[in-house]
């Protein structure tokens, strides 16, 4: 194992500590419990939103936080979800009254830390609504998941319900236009490379020389195939199939297309990948009004990327351009 | 090698027109001969920018162009200088009667083409200066260089330049803005494991399980020296040593502190290695009022870091927050 590391158990500590100092203009760090929140929480009448889950994603989640997206992220261990004690802390920091939404990928244990942290913050006073995001087209059930995982959608989740909450809409239309974007996002991913969780010092699984794996997890967990290496073309369309058999997308609708890298993959293979995507979905009449190519959900230092495809509406439209002010994602303001 | 690609000799050309039409807003690419230039090129009035250089380092140097930063920019083959051809064809399409800036790594091929190109531009009555980027401390000789090499200092000096240019400055005040950054930034970077240039199929060099190389440069040339890995902290402490001897910043001055990922490092380390760069530079008394981190001067897919230091005065400041609108920096408008 070859990291730029101390100590594999500091691991986080240290990044999220690097983090909130290289952007102390947009958040700041808590750490008993470990949180990241807007340097300006809560923000007075807004509803706050809060996401998490276990580290090794990055920019995911914490790369969202600020202006008009997420108020507050919190990491657990690497590929490990986070307790409920800091989701609690963490949902009462943003609370400014209006309620607090949680958005959560759907694997079992966030799913469950995070449905105890609401209870918690509900005896306490703060309204809470959950929104569960699944979605990964490649497996109906996974290592770690009932259902389809969450996946790099969830950048996409973040940034339309961040940007509503942004505007004042109400909790429940926050959590409704989360629903929204979950029910119209469909991803999958490749990986041509494992990657090693720092405290396990292993590859979290095996791929030969030639050998890639269709509908892989970002933890690592099994996708749909291992198949030997083809030509990114190829490995677009057998990822593009399945999202777009599942999403119901036509000729004439637009969408948002988004090409993720893992974490290893370098930028000049990722606008290949973009190139032939965008073009599948002009040949099928879909136009791709809203793009976006980069590191956004992230499986450590894997090669490899993902596709999503969102069907955009009006509002998604408007949301997705409103301004946003995160590590991660900055535009327009 | 697994890469997302398709045929090796494919690979810039493919790769472009993905990131031309994911960035249409910003940018339009010319293919015959090939470079990338903003999309409102030539800018009335305006003092134009050409940067270039063999393709690998993405987001260096397209993801550079546009509002604020570089005019246009010519991707070479992957690490081969382009021919003065396209730059040629680059700078006239950005010449808007202010003349034109080139900014150009150190490399032998890349002065030698550059300087052609200009010889031709000037010619054709363009009128043109050259600034030689050599921002590495790790070698005074290399592999494909006279010289110290250029390598993430260049993102600083194309945005401080870059903002120069776009408030109205002269070409002779944009070239000496130029000149100066380069003069007060140092650069040095480490290597974990090679990269694989598509066309050699072959890894770059060898690095041993437990090796890294310090002083790495960002085609793969050798460094210093071959150690064996250590912790993240210690491996900063080798980089910033010869770059702050070199640069003799002083306890009270300002810096901006950049940390660039080779591509294939995940975010989790670059911000343990920030961590502590920003210490070391706390502990010396140098504030660092400005930072980046993220891969703005790749390797391919290598895995690995460089950390630049600038020592700022108040007009770097002012430059470095101006507006910038391209696909790897945005901000402020």
């Amino acid at each position: 194992m070859k990291k730029l590391i101390n100590d594999p158990k500091d691991v986080v500590a240290q990044s999220v500590e690097g983090f909130a100092d290289a952007h102390a203009d947009i958040v700041r760090a808590e750490f008993d419990p470990t949180f990241v929140v807007r340097v300006d929480a809560p923000v007075s009448g807004k509803v706050g939103i809060v996401s998490g889950g276990g580290s090794g994603h990055e920019p995911l989640h914490a790369g969202f936080v600020g202006f008009g997206m997420l108020d507050a992220a919190v990491p657990g261990p690497v590929f490990t979800s986070p307790t409920p004690d800091p989701i609690l802390a963490a949902t009462k920091a943003v609370d400014a009254g209006a309620g607090v939404l949680h958005i959560v990928k759907n694997y079992t244990g966030d799913v469950l830390n995070f449905e105890t942290a609401a209870d918690l913050a509900e005896a306490d006073g703060i309204e809470t609504e959950s929104v569960v995001i699944d979605d990964d087209v490649a497996v109906q059930d996974s290592l770690f998941t009932a259902g389809r995982r969450g996946v790099a959608g969830t950048v996409l989740v973040e940034k339309i319900a961040g940007a509503s909450a942004q505007r004042g809409d109400s909790l429940a239309q926050v959590a409704d236009m989360a629903r929204r974007v979950n029910a119209n996002v469909r991803t999958m991913g490749v990986a041509l490379t494992p990657c090693v969780v720092p405290h396990a010092g292993e590859p979290s699984f095996e791929l030969a020389d030639d050998e890639i794996e269709i509908g892989i997890g970002i933890h690592g967990e099994p996708g749909r195939e291992k198949i030997a290496l083809e030509s990114a073309d190829r490995i677009v369309d057998r990822l593009l199939e399945p999202i777009l058999a599942d999403l119901r997308i036509e000729k004439g609708d637009n969408a948002l297309l988004l090409v993720n890298g893992m974490g290893g993959t370098p930028l000049i293979e990722l606008y290949i990948v973009y190139r032939h995507a965008a073009k599948v979905l002009a040949d099928r009449g879909v136009t791709v009004s809203r793009k976006h190519v980069g590191n956004v959900t992230t499986s450590l230092e894997m090669q490899g990327a993902s596709i999503s495809v969102l069907k955009l509406d009006s509002e998604f439209v408007e949301l997705w351009d409103a301004p946003v002010q995160t590590a991660g994602l900055r535009w327009g303001r």
